[in-house]
């Protein structure tokens, strides 16, 4: 992909975190609590910083901001921009971290509140409130936080930029899937899930973006085999599952192929279907378009056979594997695509006597349609 | 390991069950909510019913219960005696789910005492508030499941047979490390974790405990590496650190080794230091004994260097990677070690110029003493 300079970077994430504020000033938010720790993942602290671990971001609508990350060196050379102050200072308590960084804002007027992330635990907000005196101390569905997760669903140049570079390294992978089975050096599940994780870091990418699901026909009726991959023969005799995604630069692609060998009619025919709702499903993948209509046109294909899908249609994919919105029939008549919105599309179905068959791509929402960024898909032999 | 038959597992599962409703009775407390879910994981769901999956538990103190999995054909294959509802039946809500099991209990008598985890969300607290009229609702830090921490803390036979068994396939793949840097195959940071991958797999277990960590000299100076390996050569001239973990039946373990090759003076006295650490601190890891005497051991050799260990002494494993209690200079001296306990001893030295050195072993506290159930090591090369 193109090299972003350090200009630009800061350039893009003063842009999210301008975004933000202005959010936060209209809704006279005084200040906001971002937390990614162990104990509760929020990849939106990576998004407004760059700093990819554990750490507290608080931010005032006046545009202060401060890091307070645990791993001071790690922070200081992943972030963008930012002042930072070890977690280490506050005795690695969250409260006090909190009330000692509103005091340093010195903000002098004004009714002062502050937003807490809605994940926050009961007793954990006792404490916040008992520590925040003189603050209006919020935690509610409806949240700064909220504004953010609509924010981070439509995807800005650079998280685009990121997103298909790990779509085209998934791309490379999928290509050497289909030559490891045709050359026989893919005999197992472990073959395939082994041969990402090592494809993946070869070509500059950090990490899966989740636990790889290899099964062979034994398993591949489960939407999820459990392990995640066995020394069971992949693929085999039937309908064979690969579901991974690669990350890079924090965002990752979500894909799922099927390899179908030797297939059964009633196996050849959940193909099939499952090939003509993703076709029927994508042309809805258009901006302005409600995101339920999607589902209801490949929850039609299936209905017409009798047959039911298990899951939804679909989910954003970014920072973190599942990100909104979800592409299901039953979703909110008011959720439309936007440009910049990156998810998948991925039919399927699974029955214990046949197996399962899932298909699914990544598909970026434009300003005037869709871009397939993946190119997953059923391989036959 | 030994095999279990069905009646000794549900023997076990029971055993474990029964404790919680003991506690529950003599606390007053009427039914108690357990939930693993995407949002909030908490293996005390499969600690008590076996389902390894996303589900809600939920029981009482007189010892009904039931379990709620979004799958349920997996919870039907891997649960143990126990009554299952899938999740669907409550709409994938949880104030549902919890509200009408609750009901489904037909409890006629007494004040109605729920306890839900403590982690549950301000906003999610006020929704069952709203769904449960009739109950008090519950949500606080010292728990039924602060209880479940304890209980989870000290291994029954079966735990300690599990993690044994994960001890034996990891102290097989160090063996394999080793080999491989003699003859070659492992080159860089991805051979040695492509090698966990594999033979943890081919060995029985059902994944790695945490994303294995392999840092060559230029990268072990942190204490996790971000990303946890990547193309760079491994091992190399200095300091290389492999820390990783396997899982057997839900039981992970956890041992890090370093490779030592053509070291400098400073470099040499790291190792020595951390080696003399983790002897030091051993005879300390026994029931009865307060669990910070250990720590303030290894701190002490540290100290008399002018050095400083950045991270804790040792953690409990078990179903999670982190588990209580942690092993700490400044831990409570009520905590002591208790037979059943497996806690991890791992003392670690990090500096930017000279690389990280660190030395993780799994230590089972016994009746009289300890028992060291993994082998990691110091590889001079």
């Amino acid at each position: 992909m193109k090299k972003y300079t350090e200009a630009e970077l800061k350039k893009i994430y003063s842009a999210r975190r301008e975004k933000l504020f202005e959010y936060m000033q209209e809704n006279k938010i005084t200040a906001a609590v971002f937390e990614d720790t162990e104990e509760r993942r929020d990849p939106a602290v990576r998004y407004f910083t760059g700093h990819p671990s554990d750490a507290l971001w608080i931010c005032t609508s006046s545009g202060k901001n401060v890091l307070i990350p645990w791993d001071e060196n790690l922070a200081k050379e992943k972030s963008i921009d930012i002042k930072i102050v070890p977690y280490n200072k506050y005795k690695r308590e969250n409260t006090s971290a909190v009330r000692e960084t509103l005091k340093s804002f010195k903000i002098s007027s004004g009714r002062l509140k502050v937003e807490l992330p809605p994940v926050t635990p009961y007793p954990l907000f006792l404490k916040y409130v008992d520590a925040l005196s003189g603050w209006d101390v919020l935690c509610r569905e409806k949240s700064a936080h909220d504004f953010v997760r609509d924010l981070r669903a439509c995807k800005d140049e650079y998280e685009i930029e990121c997103t298909k570079e790990a779509a085209r390294v998934g791309d490379l992978i999928i290509e050497k899937i289909e030559k490891g089975i045709d050359d026989g050096s893919i005999k197992t599940e472990t073959d395939a899930a082994l041969l990402i994780e090592k494809e993946l870091r070869a070509n500059g990418c950090e990490r899966n973006g989740f636990d790889t699901l290899a099964a062979g026909p034994e398993r591949s009726f489960a939407i999820h085999a459990f392990p995640g991959y066995t020394n069971a023969p992949w693929p085999g005799k039937g309908l064979s599952i690969l579901d991974f995604g690669v990350v890079y630069e924090g965002y990752t692609s979500d894909t799922t192929l099927t390899v179908v060998k030797e297939p059964t009619d009633e196996q050849k025919k959940l193909v099939e279907l499952v090939e003509k709702a993703a076709e029927e499903a994508l042309p809805y993948y258009k901006a302005g378009e409600q995101i339920r209509i999607a589902a209801i046109a490949a929850d039609g294909v299936f209905k017409k056979a009798k047959k039911t899908m298990p899951h939804t249609l679909g989910h954003g994919i970014g920072l973190e594997i599942h990100e909104f919105p979800r592409v299901k029939a039953d979703q909110n008549t008011e959720l439309v695509f936007k440009p910049g919105m990156i998810v998948t599309l991925e039919p399927g179905l699974y029955e214990p006597e046949n197996g399962g068959v899932r298909l699914e791509n990544d598909v970026l929402i434009t300003e005037t349609g869709n871009e397939v960024i993946t190119h997953s898909k059923i391989i036959w032999r």
